[in-house]
């Protein structure tokens, strides 16, 4: 039984799964930020897992930046997997756009986190679930 | 003809090619860097390539962090794709290690580079060309 980082539980929500990925979205209003993360054990490199499995978690993160980019109408995706504070191996989608509160520079380890207030969630994330719903749950 | 952008050619050196991707590294004797560059005109998402070259790409760069990271000894791979300031899609592969001077935060837009003098380079550049070469011109 392969359970969620205790501090990816902390910082993001759900948004959908796949057989392979569950697929969440960090609790902070100022990027539409997606993280991607394959229900196997023990693994902390995307080169460590099966072939077929880097394939399908690549496929996934393209295809969840591709509607990102669209539904968010931003500028620019950034893609990550760098994992150096959570071992758990995960993959940040993030929609970037010239004038956020981070652009040009990455969003990691930058300024704080603005937590969505109880009830509330981005006007994005309907969108993206229902251009992804054909293989997300 | 698709030429490299020129700052990729400022701030790396090449390190081979294979048919889709030139193969570089950063000139910055504080990380083990890798930039690897679709030969594909006017692509800034990884979304843009064609299926098959978004897999041939990630298998690429899934070859190169196993190997980065077992002759620069290194403890973590960072992959990113950003491209906020490059617009050429260029995948960053990155040897981190607990210690080194961005740890745990990101290197990008963290500190100064620090070039390689001319006639000298990293210790890993060797055994990791070595270890493409089936791949790797």
């Amino acid at each position: 039984m392969v359970e969620l980082h205790p501090r990816l539980q902390q910082d993001t929500r759900a948004l959908g799964e796949t057989p392979l990925c569950w697929i969440r979205y960090m609790n902070d209003r100022r990027f539409p930020w997606l993280i991607l993360v394959p229900r196997v054990a023990g693994v902390t490199e995307w080169h460590e897992l099966a072939v077929q499995q880097q394939q399908e978690l690549l496929a996934l993160v393209n295809r969840c930046a591709e509607n990102l980019k669209r539904v968010a109408a931003v500028d620019k995706i950034n893609i990550g997997a760098l994992g150096n504070l959570v071992p758990q191996l995960h993959v940040h989608v993030i929609g970037r756009h010239d004038g956020d509160p981070c652009w040009p520079g990455p969003v990691w380890g930058n300024g704080a986190p603005q937590p969505w207030p109880e009830g509330e969630s981005p006007d994005w994330l309907q969108p993206l679930r229902e251009s992804l719903s054909d293989r997300c749950a």
